[in-house]
Formats: structure tokens, sequence, C-alpha cells
């Protein structure tokens, strides 16, 4: 995406420093700031402090994170090593264990001292393929609400999301706003609330890009989700996911799972934009899925000074049931959130 | 109440300075500060900025400020234009006009003279008045709560609540919590989950009035009562009310409506603890609430330079319909949310 006048993605390899670059989403959105990282650890790090973030952007930086380790250790106990560090990082996000499997997996039948053009390789492979993957979910998504919206196309379809699922989530374009900016790029009036998406404020990265991008959007406080609902404001809801059972249960950022309940309430379509990658078959409940708790110093500014002695409780997730989703949009198709929809995407 | 040893209420006369004293609410929870307001501007500079909060709150506080207008013009005049600049501080809240008409009501048949005294002793009555109104609230909630989770109150009893419906929202002892602070004064177990309250933070008020009293209590992004009301871990959610309509429909702080909905998802009933001066047997249906909306530079700190270019919208309450509301703790007695039941609270 174009930032004053640059394209950028979020990450990259820097064959200059030999490194990988990401933009560091702690200094956004008040600064653009590119980060060189040179280590697995350093990967690691920026994975659980969230410098990069959103499920399929997780997956990309840990793929390239092994390329780091193979750098620095190209055995198999290096490369196990690798795995464990990258996938303990964070645990909901399922594509981030994914594209570590897929990563390790090229890598491990390769001799020692080509693992780590081997690991680049597939990295940047892998980052393609999301740019690709979000394209198609951009693609998808606009088509599907240009056929129900088409009335309102013709003024401005007003969309609610909640977090970021925009290109800074990804490694470009990104899933949730893909379809919003493939209607705006096609001379579609879109409108977008933004919720704030307290603790982390992933709600303002999702203002600032719009916003770099020319297409109209209103903050909101996560609190005021069922009123802007029940006010007629909004057509439909697009969100992201970390991962979705193979019923359809659909895990995102905490605060997902009251707009859903919003939108049900109120009859407004709740969509749900997802790579394919992020689908866990293995999973038929989302009462299973492992719901990350982050420290609660996050609601105190990430500071155990500004606790002082209080007490917060800060999961990262939740989970919305099938029942309150009305699709999922995915690279392969716009399909209700059913078992047998979800598993035919995996036909062969 | 009781804070650091000395006993507290959010507003008092100042026989000293001959001014109106009050808790800063905006100081709070980082400073205890007392502030002494002498001018009707003054008051209601106050109450528009918050420095007072809290339907009950904002009640009292405008009587005492229908005082300091009279101080300094008792004409009908001076009484007309208190009365218009009173009211116009906060459009949401029934009983700042409630208040506001009791007292020029009593003051109007009064001598000029006469009237900066009346007006005082009428505040001061109403002070006492709403004290006492959230002593039986606390007393029939407490009741209320005993008999439905009498298994659970051999254990902890785990409350939710939103906002601040403490003593700091009312003279003293408050509404919401007036039954949590009277289970825990008689011995039960009692925590109570804490939802932040953006854009203004409340529930940092709410924090710090449960840990002054001892109880104990875990903070919550708002974006988190969806997840912990389905995780199993509240028993009962309790809110405040600034509005009611003759139907039952509950206006409250932004957000409020959100957590109704989970709750009703998740069998958890949801409590609504009021001064029957909050009633607002005019109105049928919550849409006919008037919904304020506050500056959108709240969503940013208060400051348009942090703004930016950025735009928010910030509606400071919501409405929760009826359906969703198990009961109605009020002074007078807990009663469904019907029509029949809150017009029979007011059956002479």
């Amino acid at each position: 995406m174009r930032v004053l006048g640059e394209s950028y993605r979020t990450i990259w390899f820097d064959a200059v420093e030999e490194a990988v670059a990401i933009l560091d989403q702690t200094a956004l959105p008040d600064a653009l700031r590119v980060a060189r990282i040179s280590s697995l650890d350093g990967m690691c790090e920026a994975i659980r402090t969230m410098r990069v973030r959103g499920a399929p952007l997780i997956g990309v930086s840990a793929a390239f994170g092994l390329w780091l380790a193979m750098r620095e250790d190209p055995t198999d106990e290096g490369l196990d090593a690798a795995v464990r560090a990258l996938t303990a990082t964070r645990p909901t996000a399922v594509n981030l264990r994914w594209a570590v499997d897929l990563a390790a997996r090229a890598v491990r039948g390769a001799l020692a001292e080509e693992r780590p053009a081997l690991a680049r390789a597939f990295a940047e492979g892998l980052a393609e393929m999301d740019v690709e993957t979000c394209r198609a979910i951009g693609a998808r998504g606009a088509a599907a609400l240009r056929e129900r919206f088409a009335h309102k196309l013709e003024g401005t379809l007003e969309i609610l999301t909640h977090c970021n699922a925009g290109w800074l989530a990804t490694v470009d374009v990104g899933t949730a706003l893909a379809p919003v900016y493939a209607l705006h790029d096609a001379g579609y009036g879109v409108h977008v609330w933004v919720s704030e998406t307290r603790p982390r404020d992933q709600g303002l990265l999702t203002e600032w890009e719009l916003r770099q991008h020319g297409v109209p959007c209103t903050l909101l406080a996560d609190n005021a989700a069922g009123h802007v609902l029940a006010s007629g404001r909004v057509d439909a809801c697009i969100v992201g996911s970390d991962r979705t059972t193979r019923r359809g249960d659909v895990c995102n950022k905490i605060g997902t799972y009251l707009k859903a309940l919003a939108a049900a309430a109120h009859g407004v379509p709740f969509y749900v934009a997802l790579p394919t990658s992020t689908i866990d078959l293995s999973l038929e409940d989302g009462a299973a899925i492992p719901i990350e708790e982050r420290s609660q110093n996050e609601l105190f500014g990430g500071s155990a000074e500004a606790r002082g002695e209080r007490h917060a409780w800060n999961p990262a997730f939740d989970v919305t049931p099938a029942k309150l989703v009305t699709a999922l949009i995915t690279e392969r198709g716009v399909v209700p959130a059913t078992e047998s929809a979800i598993t035919a995407l995996f036909a062969r």
C-alpha cells in the first residue's frame, strides 16, 4: 500500500542489511518506523510484543524467523528449537503454527548449508502468496457486497469493522478491509466505522491505513458498537479471524463477539474475511480454541508501575459462534459458516 | 464512604467557604482533590465536564447550583435563567431535570430574599434523600441477590458492572454497587468484574472505590465482557441507569447494551439498580430518549490536537430494551421491567 507516496509492505527481505525489515506497528500510527530484525530471538520478541501482528502477518513473520534461525544454527537441533520458539510466541492464531510447520518441512530435507537460502526463499514465497490470497479475498468479498447491497452502492455502503484486519495485519492488501479497498478503488462509496479495540488500540491502525488510502472512516469507542448498530447506521460488519473451526466458530480479537451479538439483534449481516490457512479443521467447537491471555499491564499502557495495586484480566480473543456469522469470505469463495461448506473449501 | 480513614461524600455544603464542595472526579483515581464551586457558571461547568457525574449526583449538584444561582440573582428572571442553564448541561439523565424542577418549585413561591436559604436547604435535603434512597436500593438489592444466589454466597458471588454506579455516582452509597457493599459489609464474599468504560474510563473510578472499601475486583477491557460472560465467570450483572422508560427500556452508559445482549445469550441475570427519580413515565419507548453526543476529542484524551485529522463519533449512552432486563432494583422494591410493575411503583 502507499503511504505518503511510497509503496510499503509490512515485512520484506532487506538485501542491503541482510535482515528482515518490518514496519514497527507499536510505533504506528504516530510514526512510520522501519525496524530491522536479524536474529531468531529478535523475531520472537517482535511477534510477542506485537511489533508485527495480525494472523496472516505473524505467519509470514515466523517463516522469516525460521530463515534467521537457520542462519544462526542450521542443524536439526537448531531447526527444532526454532520451531518451538516461534510457535510459542502466540497461541491463538493457527496460521503461525501452519506457516512454521510448512517452512520447517520445506527445509528439513535439505543439507544444513542449503537451509538458510531455502528458508529465505520459502518466507518470500509465503509473503507473495499472502498478498495473492488477500487480493482474492478482496475481489470475492467485493463481489458479494456488490450483489447484496446493489441499491446501497449507489450512495455509500456503511461497514463496521473491529481491530485491524487491513494491510497492516497481512503482508499487503488485508483481509476484512480488502473488500473495502476493492470497492473504493472501483469507485464505490464506502464509509467504515472503526472500533478502538482496547486495550491495544488496533482500531487506530485501521483508521490510519484507511485514511492513507482515502477511505472515509469514523472511530468509535468499543462500547458504541451496540448503539451504532441499533441506530441503523451500519449495512454490514466485516472482521478478520485468527482461527476458525471446521463448524464455523470464529475466534478473533476480543470484542468481536459483542459486535456479532449486536449485529444479529438488528439483522445486520456479519461477515468474516479470512485466508483458508486460518481454518483449523482439527477443531469443531470454538470453545476448544486456546485463548491467549496477555499481560494485565496492557490495560494500563503496558506499565506495571501505572497499574499499581490494581488487578486486570486481559484475554486477547473471543469466540463468535457460527450461528452469528452470515458468511466467510475466503480466497476460495464466499461460503456459509457451516461444516459442509467449510470442508468443501478443502476438497480436492 | 471512607477513604484513607476519612469519611467522604461526593458533594456537600462547605460552611467555612460558603461554597459547594465536591470531589473532583476528573482528578480521580489518581488524586483525591476537593474543589469548591461558588457560582452557577462554575456548577454548570462542573456538570458538563463531568467533575461531578452519575445520574443521582448530577441531580443533587444541579440543586446546589440553584442555590448558587439564587445567591447571585434571586429574581424570577434569575431563577428561570438558572433552570435553563442547569437543565441544558446534560440531556440524558432525567433526574437532572427532575431535581432542578423540584428545586425551582421549592423556591418559586418564596420572596426573593428567602430564596437563597430555601434553595440551599432544599439541596441539602435532596442530598440526604439520595443517601437514604441508595441505602434502600442496597438493602433491597442485597436481599434479592441473597435469595437468588443462596448457594453461591457460601463462596463468592461474581458480579459484572459497567461504568460507575457506585458512591461516586451518587452522594454516597451508590446504586448498582449498593447491593455489593451491603453484601460485603454483611460478610458475604463478592468479587466484581469492572469494565473500563471508554472513552471516559469511569470503570477506573469503580475499581478505585471498590478497592478503598476492600471489595475484591478485576478490571476488564470493555471488549472482554462477552468472553467473561461466555466463560461462566459471572453470576449476575448489575448496572445503573440514567433514564428508564415506563415500559422498562433502560438508558445507561454506552456499552451497557452490549453487556445485556451477552448476558442474555448466556442466561446470566441482568439487573438495573436505580432510584425511581430516574424513571421517566412520560416515555414509553427507549428510542425516544435523547442520547447525549459528547465531543469526539474524548476518544483522544480530550485533546483536539491529539485527534488531528481523525473523526470519531461519541454517543455517551445507549438503550437496553426491557426484554433484556431481569429486574429493576429500586428503593421501593425489586420489580420486573414491565409497564405494570413500573407504574405500580408510583401508585398512591
